[in-house]
This record gives structure tokens, C-alpha cells and sequence, in this order.
């Protein structure tokens, strides 16, 4: 039995973690949970589980809970790194939404916790960081975004020294088929409809910028140590190849599943093994009928182009790409922005920055806040 | 390095099989080649290779070419069994056609080797036989066939038990768009033109029939232990996933490529090493841009339901099959035979057959000799 702590449970990649946990009641146990400010639904999760503790970030939301159940309720930043360390778990698993998940998973990783990651900014500010403490205390960190999930599965029982190239799909997100002129006034209520996947609100629209997919072209680099130019985004409107990698023989390898987060959840919790679910979407390749590919469009999603910039460039800035990202995001989401903002505020970050190599794990920090702070500013003054 | 044996080196996979060996010197040595009747091909390669010893299965040609070369040269089938059992020989390259590549594999495994199989009437006649063999010897059978190669890989690292489905592609073959009465009168010049894959005469009338798939779905029932009802056949033009799990978690894992045979027969010579070999064709997606699927039809195509129907059967059945279908592709290619009798004849084999359940390797070879007599005298009388 695997003893889990969910950090973001009452978010999308949570609620459909709790759904898996919920179908093999034999196999795993929930030690922990923790949300952001939706105290009504984590209530409803602590009633259903049973967990020893639960965080809220929220401070005064964590008040209002304490008084309603008879665990041990926390706050902030102390509370979600207190439940990474508890004695009886053995997984964390991490789907918090931005920079506040990367400290949680550091402290997880020193504890001598597996990690079961779906925040993509641990390893885009920190991953040298991050890899690092992974090897040095031999701890899984396994990856629970679809495109990572199939790479990992992908390099089951394969040697990553044959590894020539690894190919991460993209869908496109909302916007896929606009022009330059059309973009310049697209909505965020227009950027939330996702075609093929269904998730949170500030990955969607990294979707639609291509962030996203720069995110996880830096968190392939870190978790299977392959150079940037070797990781290749490719365009595929469908959502049903999610991954796949090239070996030194051109013989390729693929991960295939409906677009659906529950499955790469599923083994993120049950790996190396896999369990047998018949709730879980099955894929139809002559129902399907077509896959299709292209090449991604740099000039038209600069997000992409940007994060290999700062991948390549290394040290804090990607952190800094990051930090602009997360704010922009916030401010389009709350209607004060424009879509084409979000790439040219992130390049004017990018721009500025003087970039630290080797950063320590407090320095990515400092930066982190810095440049949240500044371009907050920015977007207040404009 | 490993030292082999190639039956039918002048054939498609033979000359493919030695264009890599070619490529890596210091890794393979061949200790014996063969062939049917092709001895001026024969001769150059025992210029190249300087194997120990060949065999040319055509007696005559054997005395023929005997007198050319300063290395033993054998004839006959005894000749093919003596040279897959050579004491420095770790492992045999079974490419010949036909269901006299049965024994040899047989013998093969007698003899602790490993064998890489390209021939396809090893397991559709003797499957139960071989597999048994394989396992008392404990010695690895590796298909060259880019289908079974493809699941091979795709269950690199995975837990067989695990597995829900195995599908293997289908390109459909030369009349994947003709009509039931356009089949009527095509001709084997017209069948010979495969759509992706550059191969051998007779296996590319089996590909235009469907009775290649057919024979591949039996093969994949002895190579990995599934049920017939968990093998499914998808129809995929472009030939570029050759292969694909379902595991119990609805997680699909696929195996891609350019269409050559090149990646397969290289896997099974290194496995379970990958060797870099820029020489083969890369897979490129965005240039594909497409990749489709469909059902496969039965009712057009029967030669492909009679291989579930024999394999469900099993016994002597698929042997039956095999070997009614080897003398009508026969006359087929020698314009003496229609193309809608090819599946006509085979399903008459069956339907008069008696079929002996569990048989010896003996009775299957006898059935095999009985079945081709009969379905020869057939077509001559006709």
C-alpha cells in the first residue's frame, strides 16, 4: 500500500487523483491533503479520506476549516511543507499550480519521498536544483504530465544513452488555427475552451500561448537529461500520440491513450507496475480514422521559442521566464491583459535579466519574486 | 560479437540481413550461409563473408557451385539442418520461405541457438511445437517480421500480464482500394507492386490477399501467449506504427518507423542492444503530416478470417492453411490461378481437412506434404 500526499487536491489534477485513489481503496492510503483557498470541497475530500492532516494556503481560509473538522489543519508555505515530511507517506504527489510547488518538492525529495510531479514549475525554475537532491537521495520523480508520462513509459526497459531524440505532441490549444490579426483580441473565456484536454485555468492558457509546451520542453531536459536540441516539439491536433522518442537504430517508440489525465495519474501512482482499469478511456485507432502532424509556429507562439532560449541559456532564467508567465497569466485571465501581452511581457523579463548561473535554490527564489513583483508593476502602470 | 547463420542470404531479408552485418564488422561474423538456387549471388558473398561453410537447397546447383569455391558446400534440407547446429554458431538467421524453413528452426533450437525469424511458417504451421522447444531450451526466438518486432519492443520492460491487446498494422497490400469484382482479374504483375514495403515475391502476393496478416496474427499468438480475441488487426496505409499494446491501464505503447526492413532485422541481430546506424531511414512526422486507420474487411479480404478461424481451431489447421495457400500463391505468380482462388482453395483445404489436435512435428510435416500434393493436383485439373 502506497501512503499518499496530495498537495492541490482540489484542483483538476487533485480531484482526478482522489478519483483514482477512491477505485483501489486496497492500495493506496491518503495521509494528507492540501488546497489552496476551496475549503468546501477539501472538507468534503477530508470527510470522504480520513486524512491524518490538511493544508489550506489561504491562512484565514485554514482558520475557518480548523474549526469545522477534528484533524490537524495548517496554513501556508510551513503547512504544505510540513505534510511533504510526514513519517507514514511515501508519495508526494505535487499538482500545485505555479511557483509555489517547487520549495514543496525539494522538501519532499529530502525527506526521501518519491514524487509524483504535475507542477511543471518545479523543474522549469529549479531543475538543476531539483535533479540534483533526486540523485543525491535516489528518489523517483515521476512524472504525471501526459507528454512525460509517455516518455517515461516509452523508455521502459531502454538504455537513455540509445535515446537520439525525444518528440513531445503539442495540440495547439484554443487558438491553433488563428492568424496574428485574429489573435490580438482573443478573449480568455475563448483561450479556457481547450479542444482536446480538460484542465485548470492557468494551464489552459499556457496552452494557448505554447507556454506549456516550452514548459515542458525544459522539464523533459531535466528529468531525462537530453540536450535541447534533441527535443522536439511536434504538432499533433488530436492529443492521442503523447510522447514519443527516437532510439540510435530510428526505431521509434510511442505512448497512445485518449486524452485523458487520469491515465497518466494512474501510473504515476502505480509505478512500475500498472493497474488493471476499466473506468479509464479506451483508444480506438479505426474509430479515430486520422492523425495529424505539422510543425509547431515559433513566430506566430513565441512562448516556444522562448523557452528554448532560456533552457539553453540556463541558470535563473527560466525561472524569470516563469515568474513573467505566472503574473501575465493572472492579469488575462482577470481581462487586464491582452493575449499578445503575455509573450512580450515574458521577452521583456527575459531581456532585462541579468542572467545567475548555478542558482541556489534561494537565489531562484529571489528571482522568482522579483520578477513577479516588477511585472505585476508593469501591468499595473500601463 | 555474434556468430550466425543465415538461411536464404540471396533473398530480400537475406541481402538486407547482410547489409548490416556489413555495417558492423567488429560486432558480426557469418559462420554459414544459404540459399535455394541463386549460386552466382551465393558466390559473392562467400567472397565477402568467408563463412566456414553454405548450403544451396537445390542439389545440383550445390554440385554446381561446389566446384567454384574452397569451402564445403552442402545440398538438400540435411544441408540447412547441418549448418544451423555448427558448434561456433550462436545464432540463426531463419529467412527462408515457405514451410521448409519449419525444421531448421526446429533444429536450431535443438541446438541451444538463438534465432532471429523472418519465416513465417515456422509458427502458423508448428507454433505449439516450437514454442514448446523454445521454452525446454530456454532460448530466445526474435522476430524479424517489423510487426512482431514492433511488439516486441513495445514490451520492452513491461510485464506480459499486463497486456489487454496486442494490434498489429495492416497496410492493406496492392488492392486495398479495389471493389469485390475489380479482385476478379488482377493480375500478379499488379499484386507484386506493394504500396509501402520492397519485399519478397511470395509475401507480397500473401500481403495483396490479406493471408499475411493473417499468418502474422498466428505468429502473435506464439510469440507472446495472447488469446485470438485479444490480437486485433488495424488497417494503416502509410505502414508507419507497425505495432501497438494495449496494457491493463488503457495505456498504449506503439512501435513507428520508415517502412523498411532494415530497423527490425538490425533490432533482432542486436538485441537486447540498440546500435546507432545513421545508414537507416528516419521517421518524420511533420513530413508525414497524416497517418490513418481503419477496420480491416473480412468479407473482401477472407483469407485473413480464415487465419482466426485456424488459429482458434489450431491443431493441423493452420498448416492446412499454409500450405493450400503456398501452392495457389505459387501458381498464382505463374499466372495459372486467379487471384479469388487463392482464398477459394485455402478454405476448401480446410473444410475437407480432419484436423488432429496437439500433433507431432512428423504429422504436421505430413499434412504440410498431403495439402500442397492435393491442392497442386487440384489446380492442374482444374
Amino acid at each position: 500500500m502506497k501512503n499518499l500526499s496530495i498537495l492541490g487536491s482540489t484542483g483538476s489534477i487533485g480531484t482526478q487523483t482522489l478519483d483514482i485513489v477512491r477505485q483501489f481503496p486496497g492500495e493506496f492510503k491518503v495521509a494528507a491533503l492540501s488546497c489552496n483557498g476551496n475549503i468546501e470541497l477539501l472538507k468534503k475530500q477530508i470527510e470522504e479520506f480520513k486524512p491524518k492532516c490538511a493544508v489550506v494556503y489561504d491562512e484565514e481560509k485554514a482558520d475557518l476549516l480548523a474549526g469545522q473538522v477534528d484533524i490537524q489543519v495548517m496554513g501556508g508555505m510551513s503547512g504544505l511543507l510540513s505534510i511533504v515530511k510526514l513519517h507514514e507517506v511515501d508519495t508526494v504527489v505535487n499538482s500545485l499550480v505555479g511557483s509555489i510547488g517547487v520549495l514543496p518538492t525539494v522538501e519532499a525529495i529530502h525527506y526521501f519521498k518519491n514524487v509524483a510531479l504535475a507542477n511543471k514549475e518545479t523543474l522549469v525554475t529549479a531543475g538543476s536544483v531539483v535533479m540534483n537532491e533526486v540523485k543525491k537521495m535516489d528518489i523517483k520523480l515521476i512524472p504525471i504530465d501526459s507528454e512525460h508520462s509517455a516518455i517515461w513509459q516509452c523508455l521502459n526497459g531502454e538504455d537513455i544513452r540509445n535515446v537520439n531524440k525525444l518528440m513531445i505532441t503539442c495540440s495547439g490549444g484554443a487558438f491553433k488555427n488563428k492568424s496574428k490579426e485574429e489573435l490580438q483580441d482573443v478573449s480568455a473565456a475563448l483561450a479556457l475552451k481547450h479542444p482536446t484536454w480538460d484542465m485548470g485555468a492557468k494551464i489552459t492558457i499556457d496552452c494557448a500561448t505554447l507556454m506549456n509546451k516550452g514548459f515542458e520542453v525544459i522539464e523533459a531536459h531535466w528529468l531525462y537529461g537530453i540536450d535541447y536540441d534533441r527535443i522536439q516539439v511536434v504538432m499533433h491536433p488530436q492529443s492521442v500520440i503523447h510522447g514519443l522518442v527516437e532510439f540510435c537504430d530510428h526505431s521509434v517508440i510511442a505512448q497512445m491513450g485518449v486524452p485523458s489525465m487520469k491515465i497518466p495519474i494512474q501510473y504515476a501512482l502505480t509505478y512500475p507496475k500498472r493497474f488493471e482499469n476499466d473506468n479509464l478511456p479506451k483508444l480506438d485507432l479505426a474509430k479515430l480514422k486520422q492523425l495529424n502532424f505539422k510543425e509547431p509556429d515559433f513566430e506566430l507562439f513565441p512562448c516556444l521559442k522562448y523557452a528554448y532560449d532560456a533552457g539553453r541559456v540556463g541558470g535563473t532564467l527560466p525561472a524569470v521566464m516563469n515568474a513573467a508567465n505566472e503574473v501575465a497569466v493572472k492579469y488575462y485571465l482577470e481581462n487586464k491583459l491582452k493575449f499578445l501581452d503575455i509573450p512580450k511581457l515574458i521577452k521583456e523579463a527575459m531581456d532585462s535579466h541579468t542572467v545567475i548561473q548555478e542558482p541556489s535554490l534561494d537565489e531562484i527564489m529571489d528571482v522568482d519574486g522579483l520578477v513577479k513583483k516588477s511585472t505585476a508593476k508593469k501591468i499595473e502602470n500601463a
